[in-house]
């Protein structure tokens, strides 16, 4: 598999595992692109509200914003709180499960298995449109960049989070350097020119007002505005991935990730009432995004200008990363408590969890690929996900502080847990109200949808579940081993010739057991099989029975059996039933000889007889039947 | 699988392969759709050659048609008298191979093989080209409509030979009565008004001439129209598929098609040129085909009309199926001779050789799925492989009759004799001057594929018939069995915990050998590692080791192994290889406890580590190292 080292990297061994955690270096790459993307639609989505107040619109952004911003910082500091109480891992699963039980960790998880696989076919697909709108070339291309960025990342996350981190460094330190820059010299323009600065690339005229002033309005811009927030949570939930101490490169990480959004979020709402920047409607031609309108205005359409917009991109295209991070270690919690197949809980070659990161990247691949690489419909299902995973964490960090003020053993110690229920208790209220709105304003557009699919995926996690609870029950508790010795199984093997496989079977089916029949299968019919079924007699008489007999032992019998249905198992199957009731002690096995394929054309030339046979046998005979594979090689 | 009897009918036995033969009814539609569409477009292919002549085109039709007929009767008579002399299979590759030697039967194998692939396609594309010509609104779906139609045929001949021909009965006998009783009224019309009848529908007016006659012209439209007579071999190829006694089946079959086919080409030639017809280019609009100028012109554009055209559809569509009845046959001849993978040669469900099948329409459906369903570049690949074939089979017959005439004793024998040699030999002289013609006329247009395809064909089949030489050198001859009773296999056991299914497996492996150990893996390392293992220990003594002890036997033993990589099967292949070195005299057999999996959820919800351990191990252990599959019922 030498093509699988080059792709994915040499395996990993389980000592390795340690050396192969992050720091805040490749955190911010590795868990942060979405949360810095969101920088991009959420203001944006706002002032898409917004358009019908025409040029007032831009205006009340600043207004929409603040309380998002607000919200923002109570999230920093709930989850500052949330990784220090649970440094290995606080995704809101674990510290639902903890706190609020098995029941709402499951739609926590649910909430957020969604969320994530939304993330990937939002992310790319908007990356991708921005790409698209700004190299209209491109445009009869949408699907297939966005399914080739979707292996890109792919690769990149099974050959593991170090290394994802590390490949996405570049324009993810580019994007916050030169947005950070922009913003700057904007406020900077703002202030000396007493808070109308002139624009040096002046954005298009907005539209003429068609509706005024409502309350509903401005609900309708905040919960938009919201989409700026996905992306917090991924550090507490992706914790696992620090090396130690993971507190300190949790919280650091964190810390940069907000404060870097918030710097942007405040800037952007800043500058677009500053330079009267709007919103445009994106199916017109000649639609300019409002970060490329604010570059413009601050710094003109110079190479700077396509510096910033080239890691803007990038960061967009990329910030499925962040999900490609979390999902897998989400779902290695949830198989291990057995609500996922197991398989979701081995770590592959590169010692992440590979199925998790091949199912997120296949069902994200159905999503862009059923809604050609389109955002538009999808992310009104969007931020249901994320507020509902904030709320609840959040809950359960309040009922995990209380339960701590109860334990307190100071004063000192239940004033500074009294501080910080309050804190998670306004963060989940906050954040519970922020959702509400959003459900409300977005349930005709789509939100409908997640929440109608939160419960079918609970079910299914429930199910399986139920599924593995009865397995176990069925397996457990064998009590001492029974010991029946002497009583060997009749053993049966399927034979084409008197060739070196039957004398290979043969030999090892004898040192097996004294009972060895060979069963022959003809297909035909007529005098040609006659002559062969003689043919094949004479040589075992002289091959096996002589011998035998001088050797002293019961010579392995001959049986030719009519393959009526050519299905070589049938007879096989029927004969093993009737000596199993002949024989109710004695268990048989079936001895397949098999040649060994090593090439694949191997597989084309030699009929698959043995596997289908041991396939059928398995499933089909009663529990006393085994089947013994010996292998031949060529 | 009750839906695969809905779609392919219920699996016959054995003992019915007769009564699914077939007789002339069947025969016709079975085998007869390649030989009659190939009017449709043999006598087009031959006028468009001549559109450079103008209105004078129309005159030569009769003077190219003329030898192709000719040449059809040749063929008529020599097939007729290749089924007396292979009354079982008549096919080019059973001919060549016994009269002329198995390079030669390869090289008709190879041509015959890649002509029925290309039938398909381009019997499928052209049937399909005409339906969207005819119904324009159809035009978007020329490929989906291709790839339905060839689903259609495979599924109708994976239910056998049978079923297809009552199948496709109505539309080939509708075709074969319309357009006889066109061809006779048009004939009678031309002779009642002298030989220039008014045509009720006037066709359109040829094209101003561009160049003068040339014997080259003629040649190369002889060398388009020799594509009329393709499919004139299926009959003595498919005489396998014919009922007692075949021969009699066989030649009403063959006598019916080249007797229809000789009518229509006739027919078409004297209407056309009675009725000034030529061919129009196919790549401009208002483009009309021959055969619906030639009904218009006859009858006008009224009801009989579009039944006409319509049955003329069906029967080009469904013209790939000669090649789904011949193609398997073949296959399975070549496959028992050792030059094609064994699978070819084993009934189905059906009594059909559903390989066959299945990898012809999968071939013909990629050459579709490349070329977009669209015929025009693959025709000039098409006639070389049937004019080959023809060459072939009757050189081989030539030879067969002198062979006959050096044995036989009377002179009457020897008269009859030498007449079939002259037969056959005039007949293979004249279709291989037409196969030169045709490589030549036709090389640079596409013929030279299939001039480099050929040897690549035969290259595979020799390359498979040597591996499957080399396979039964390896095996053959093992001599009297050599007995060396008593040493019976080291038995290992993978165990995940003590649950049924181990105690299963060590109660089952006790009564094949005394010798057995369980092999426990374990992933993780550290603290959490140890305490597991010592669970367990403390589990297997109390379990297995105090009841072993009672019993008076050996005691299984208990080892703990690393599994560093997380691959199971590395671990147990090097303790494998490790008792193979202690023990030189004795095997190995590695006992896999496996659940049975009845559901497709449950392949899902448990991890293939069985699967892939007996996989790795059958694939890379020694040959000492045997599997045995324990199955465990939920």
């Amino acid at each position: 598999m030498a093509w699988l080292d080059v792709l994915l990297g040499a395996r990993l061994a389980n000592r390795d595992y340690g050396r192969r955690k992050i720091g805040a270096f490749e955190g911010l790459p590795a868990m942060g692109l979405d949360g810095l993307g969101s920088s991009a639609y959420g203001p944006e989505a706002a002032l898409t509200i917004l358009i019908p107040l025409g040029a007032a619109g831009s205006a009340y952004i600043e207004g929409v914003m603040a309380p998002i911003v607000a919200l923002l910082m109570i999230l920093f500091v709930s989850y500052w709180q949330t990784i220090r109480a649970y440094p290995n891992n606080g995704g809101a699963y674990i510290v639902t499960k903890e706190n609020l039980g098995t029941n709402v960790s499951l739609l926590a998880a649910a909430a957020l298995m969604i969320d994530y696989v939304l993330n990937v076919a939002v992310g790319i697909s908007a990356g991708v449109g921005a790409l698209v709108s700004a190299a209209p070339a491109l445009h009869p291309y949408i699907l297939p960049i966005c399914l080739g960025v979707l292996v890109l990342v792919t690769i990149a996350n099974l050959r593991g989070t170090l290394d994802a981190g590390r490949l996405f460094a570049a324009p993810t330190y580019l994007f916050v350097v030169s947005f950070v820059a922009i913003i700057a010299i904007g406020v900077a323009k703002a202030l000396l020119s007493g808070g109308h600065p002139a624009p040096v690339a002046p954005p298009p005229a907005p539209p003429p007002a068609t509706e005024s002033l409502s309350l509903w309005l401005l609900l309708r811009a905040f919960a938009s505005g919201c989409t700026a927030m996905t992306g917090v949570e991924a550090v507490s939930n992706g914790m696992s991935a620090f090396r130690e101490p993971p507190v300190k490169y949790g919280h650091r990480t964190l810390a940069a990730i907000v404060g870097i959004l918030a710097i942007l979020l405040a800037g952007i709402a800043y500058l677009a009432n500053s330079y009267r920047i709007m919103a445009m409607d994106q199916t017109q031609p000649g639609y300019r995004s409002v970060l490329s309108q604010l570059v413009g205005a601050v710094i003109g359409e110079n190479a700077f200008f396509y510096v910033a917009i080239g890691s803007l991109l990038c960061v967009l295209v990329l910030s499925a990363n962040t999900s490609f991070v979390d999902f897998p270690r989400l779902c290695r919690m949830v198989a291990e408590d057995g609500f996922l197949p197991k398989s979701f809980a081995i770590a592959g070659r590169r010692l992440v969890f590979s199925v998790g990161i091949l199912y997120l990247a296949a069902t994200a691949g159905t999503l862009l690929f059923a809604f050609g690489g389109i955002t538009d419909r999808l992310i009104p299902l969007f931020a249901i996900g994320a507020f509902l995973t904030f709320t609840l964490s959040q809950g359960g960090m309040a009922v995990h502080w209380r339960r701590a003020l109860r334990r307190s053993k100071s004063r000192r110690e239940a004033g500074a847990h009294h501080l910080h229920f309050w804190i998670n208790a306004v963060g989940a209220s906050a954040t519970g109200l922020a959702l509400a709105v959003i459900i409300v304003a977005k349930f005709l557009e789509g939100a409908w949808i997640t929440i109608l699919v939160i419960p079918a995926v609970i079910a299914l996690l429930v199910s399986i579940h139920r599924y593995y609870r009865w397995v176990a029950r069925e397996v457990c508790d064998p009590g001492p081993l029974e010991i029946d010795a002497g009583s060997s199984p009749i053993i049966l093997i399927p034979i084409e010739d008197w060739d070196k496989l039957t004398a290979k079977a043969l030999r090892l089916a004898l040192t097996l057991s004294p009972d060895v029949v060979g069963v022959h299968l003809t297909h035909l019919s007529g005098p040609e099989a006659r002559e062969r079924e003689e043919s094949l007699r004479a040589r075992w008489r002289g091959s096996v029975e002589q011998p035998a007999a001088a050797a002293g032992i019961a010579a392995p019998r001959l049986m030719i059996l009519q393959a009526q249905y050519r299905d070589i198992h049938e007879p096989v199957l029927k004969l093993a039933g009737e000596l199993g009731q002949k024989f109710p002690g004695r268990s048989v096995a079936v001895l397949i000889p098999e040649v060994v394929k090593r090439h694949w054309y191997q597989y084309l030339l030699h009929v698959g007889y043995a596997d289908h046979l041991r396939r059928q046998l398995l499933r089909k005979g009663d529990s006393r039947l085994a089947v013994i594979d010996v292998p031949w090689r060529l």
